[in-house]
């Protein structure tokens, strides 16, 4: 047998996995295009016109490499955070700097705290350097505070993960409350608080902006509220030692041309957010409605997705997802107990909800087998 | 004093470092912008004209995440190879495949060999895992595939990197010696053959693709003669066991939509590509003739930048490098001897290449302290 070049025993211990099925794939594997894309919480708004005009005309430009530095973005986002430059670092999206979080703080075997059912792509780095995942479960729908404080310390982990607002369920905390588990928590421990749907969220979900917190890392996008998720544009915020040193294994050139650019005019449209803030919340309120007008249950979000409770087992979520799916409605569903009794919904254009609402009780009448 | 997380051994050991200084951090610190951006070995002629037009035409669809299969481009880009779409992966440039190769394959304090004065992104990767760098140093201005195989069995690497054609020199080894050197390594070493020149070098310099060669990983990207290094999309192929192992920790939804559709429209283009080949070959000619002209040496190159030996040492090469940036004039240079007495000039414009022409003399005289 031939030989071949040993992996590290982290990577071939690594199943194959992949955090999630792309619509794409789905459309491949069925032939047919979804008619309503509101399953990947983007934002089908778009981004602003006026980012869409600057992609435009910046296409011919992109035979030079991206800055390196990200320079001008870093230095719009630390003005619109009051922070400082150095205080900030920009990533592939919020995956790719979860990635470059965990190499930083986990060598194999740590403890590395999250809840259960929570984003799979950070499990998926998580796993990649060789850290030992501790989940805690949901409670009533929202991740466990007191649940994360217990397993940090029992675990002595260097890493803890919190969405806020949370994703799948888009539920989420409030300051006070979040403040009060960021003074709990030991000082060893890191907290990243992923805040990818921070700006669709009321102001005080979102704690202020704190630098001198030395065990907070803060993540946000472009990919969600802005409509850049296609351009894989994220950022992270903390203390310049923090971020210091994730510039020592940051793929320097990872950010595009074409992505800072773009983040940078989108930040700068904060009056185009603010009507996708609005849209979204109206949606959110039509696509609750025909939660209800169907019997079932809307949790309330913070998020661009609504989480629908089924009101029955984990069997009766999934029959209704893959019969919307099989409508050519693309949903998505939390996957582990108890959450995976409801099936979660993106906010959409308004024929795309009109879609949905025309589908689901057909849905949800195979799904109980009439 | 207040305590923070700790950092993992590897990153809390690793030094600050940036593998490149980019245009645009010399222009905020000079205050001026460059007349001619001939260093970074960007191609000035820019992506095929299709290829702009698509940009154009999809920058409105950047609200959709991208494939994180990116399916569409493997399927292009194994047509083109011949291949199977299981033996390619896509990557956020090289450099983004190049942190993720040696997660696989160097485990802490393992060796990697390298030549001395080879890619520093690499070396900045190799760091970034704990490895070890075990340098080669050039033999007559090439890449030692002698020297680089006897430090491999010498220090039992896992890994080793060689670029064909070589930056910063230019220079190749053709298909026989390459052979050679491959069916001489231990099966159980790793070759890293980055091609990211390949498209610009005589068809000798690049073996047939053979994804049946179990220790070898092939690089490739949109950023040289494609035109496209600002939109940040490379591939690696080899055999599928190995790509499969990427899978298992890529940032799969790190190659943005964008990228993913650029990358699909220039590899479509490949008459384009020829007139860019033409042209860099000629600009090549331009740039050599001109350094002939002051009495300087251009070293051959297959590659779309001229490395220019200026006859005298590295403190004579730094003061023409940095006369030239002070002449809004931008070029490297190798820093590592022998190589050092090296300035490298990247292919660009005619009228570019006409400001060259007229400064190289200029800081040349300034230089000798004339």
């Amino acid at each position: 047998m031939t030989k071949r070049p040993s992996l590290t025993p982290i990577i071939e211990a690594l199943p194959s996995t992949v955090p999630f099925v792309g619509p794409e794939a789905q459309q491949r594997t069925s032939g047919r295009a979804f008619r309503a894309r509101i399953g990947a919480n983007e934002s089908s708004y778009g981004p602003s016109p006026k980012v869409i005009a600057r992609m435009e005309e910046v296409a011919k430009d992109m035979w030079m490499y991206c800055d390196p530095d990200n320079y001008d973005l870093r230095v719009a986002l630390a003005a619109h955070l009051g922070i400082g430059k150095d205080n900030v670092v920009i990533g592939e999206g919020i995956d790719g700097l979860l990635s470059l979080a965990v190499r930083m703080f986990v060598s194999p075997g740590d403890a590395v705290v999250t809840s259960l059912g929570a984003y799979p792509t950070f499990n998926f780095h998580v796993a990649g350097v060789g850290g030992r995942l501790v989940t805690v479960p949901y409670e009533n729908d929202r991740e466990s505070l007191d649940g994360l404080l217990e397993a940090v310390k029992r675990e002595n982990a260097p890493l803890v993960y919190l969405s806020n607002p949370d994703n799948p369920m888009g539920t989420w905390w409030e300051t006070d409350e979040l403040i009060r588990f960021m003074d709990a928590l030991p000082e060893t421990t890191m907290l990243i608080l992923d805040e990818a749907y921070g700006e669709t969220a009321p102001a005080a979900a979102l704690p202020p902006v704190d630098v001198n917190r030395l065990n907070l890392l803060r993540m946000r996008t472009f990919s969600k509220a802005y409509g850049l998720a296609g351009i894989r544009c994220g950022y992270a915020f903390a203390d310049e030692e923090v971020i210091a040193n994730v510039e020592k294994i940051r793929n320097h050139y990872g950010v595009s041309r074409m992505a800072q650019i773009a983040g940078l005019e989108a930040l700068a449209d904060q009056d185009y957010l603010a009507t996708v803030v609005a849209k979204v919340a109206a949606a959110r309120d039509r696509i609750s409605a025909i939660a209800r007008d169907n019997g079932l249950t809307p949790i309330p979000s913070a998020t661009n997705f609504v989480t629908i409770d089924c009101g029955r087992d984990a069997d009766f979520a999934m029959k209704v997802m893959q019969d919307m799916l099989a409508r050519e409605v693309f949903i998505r569903k939390p996957m582990v107990p108890v959450l995976n009794r409801c099936i979660r919904v993106s906010v959409g254009l308004d024929h795309e909800i009109d879609i949905f609402g025309e589908e689901l009780p057909r849905a949800l009448a195979a799904a109980r087998g009439n």
